[in-house]
């Protein structure tokens, strides 16, 4: 298997499908429309609703069946991308290589831009769209399971605490709860999405929620690693700004060794929980490997 | 029928069960969940979901079943005060008689506060304990229909004209759209879920969205008038704010009369759309009323 073209392959499926969904420029309120395309086009790995494609697959299904849900997970990290760039949050001035929202459109349109995706993800869950493609039951608890990963017991959850670190020392627990809350969480949800939407039996199912775990918390790790070594035009953003922020991160409070250390650990537990299953598995083996090894 | 007995029935129970719906304090993020709490639990007149419930009795259901979306309503309502506080949008400092979301929490609280109150309205829409209460095709069209009025085609939709409208001279199918999405949209919301949630078939449901789009606009075509004439211990919030502000409102842009009048000739189109439902739409009627009356 290809992981490269696998990545492209899915990543213009859901571009192409976000394009559709996403509410059109020329539609009132303009403004807040372009805000909304400006930031989900502005061309990320698309990584959430791969891993979903990814995982439908793993666990027996057509990951056509859960493109409108990938694409409701994509509005979601990328609201909350929007204000967590705010300038009374982590006030970046550059995102994918591009001004931040509220740099181009203004503070109060950034806002009401993450507001309106957040609100438009549930729109596509929820519509007869999403709904001719699943059951009825496995759609509501697909809507629970990304609703509960987002909020105060998922990934805002976790913005809070990092938020309250911020230039304090904290430890290790702290640190995890931040790690699996902030950015843990919405890959978790998109795995077990895509894992539900393919049909997974309670087996399968908690195969792929270790996997997720797993790889969410590796990702976030790496992202830290890659903030101290990274290369600034590859990663579209600014490096070296968790430390000069004071932000709580794993190579801060480990080093950089144990951290790659630690990372490497993941990728093996995510590894080891997709062994009981079939080869359709391959695409989220490659996945867990790419998240860890591009740090190295 | 004791209308102020009925609302104070009706919101007690919308208050004793946003108490257990919403995350309790002693969770982490221990801020994050008082801030939500702070807001939600103000003291507001709760109207969405009294409007929610008495739709679902006149629809012919008992409104005991829409509790749980009724408090999903009030959360989204709340997150939208919370997020219109802040100073990149309105910049208030007092909401409901006390210091607003962010001038108690900081203004990254504020912003996390109203993302996971929003967030929690979906969560508690696809729960099991709401989703034991209705239909699964019903719960779905409900979620739909809230989220459709809640973004950028409803709410925030209005609230984004509305911002770029600030200190501009603005025309009437302007100030219409802001009126009909900014507040209308939820109004009408709560009126359709209620609608539905209580089994109305086709006519009853085109009935009582004509009573939500009536009431909806004469609701805010009244607060702009008490933004004019009411008193500011009654309102819990300072006056002639809209004015100072260069906000467009009905009675800055036709006179305090003629707004006075629309919102009576609105209140009297509520009213003809209950015409052909039965006894038990008696609150709606009276709710109409109230709307319009207290500011006369």
């Amino acid at each position: 298997m290809d992981l490269k073209a696998f990545l492209k392959e899915k990543g213009e499926c859901i571009n192409q499908a976000l394009d559709r969904f996403l509410p059109a420029e020329d539609i009132i309120p303009h403004n807040l429309h372009q805000a909304m395309r400006y930031s989900v086009m502005a061309g990320g790995k698309r990584l959430r609703p791969v891993l979903m494609m990814a995982a439908c697959e793993a666990a027996g299904g057509e990951a056509e069946r859960v493109v409108p849900v990938a694409c409701a997970m994509e509005m979601i990290h990328t609201y909350s991308l929007i204000h967590d760039d705010l300038p009374a949050m982590d006030d970046d001035d550059f995102r994918r290589g591009r001004p931040t929202c509220h740099k181009v459109f203004g503070e109060a349109m950034a806002v009401l831009a993450g507001d309106a995706l957040l609100t438009e993800a549930f729109v596509l869950l929820s519509s007869p769209e999403t709904a001719r493609r699943l059951p009825h039951g496995t759609l509501r608890r697909i809507i629970h399971i990304i609703a509960r990963k987002a909020g105060s017991f998922g990934m805002v959850g976790g913005q809070a605490v990092d938020i309250e670190a911020e230039g304090k020392a904290i430890d290790s627990p702290t640190l995890d709860y931040i790690h699996t809350h902030k950015t843990g969480a919405l890959i978790l949800a998109s795995v077990q999405a895509g894992a539900l939407a393919g049909g997974a039996d309670e087996a399968v199912f908690a195969h792929l929620t270790r996997y997720g775990e797993a790889a969410g918390l590796a990702f976030q790790i790496a992202d830290d690693i890659l903030d101290v070594v990274g290369d600034e035009k590859l990663l579209g953003k600014k490096v070296g700004v968790d430390e000069a922020r004071g932000k709580a991160t794993y190579p801060a409070l480990f080093g950089l060794m144990e951290a790659k250390r630690r990372a490497v650990e993941l990728r093996d537990l995510a590894l080891a929980a997709l062994e009981p299953l079939p080869a359709a598995a391959e695409p989220l083996r490659q996945i867990a490997c790419y998240i860890v090894d591009r740090t190295t």
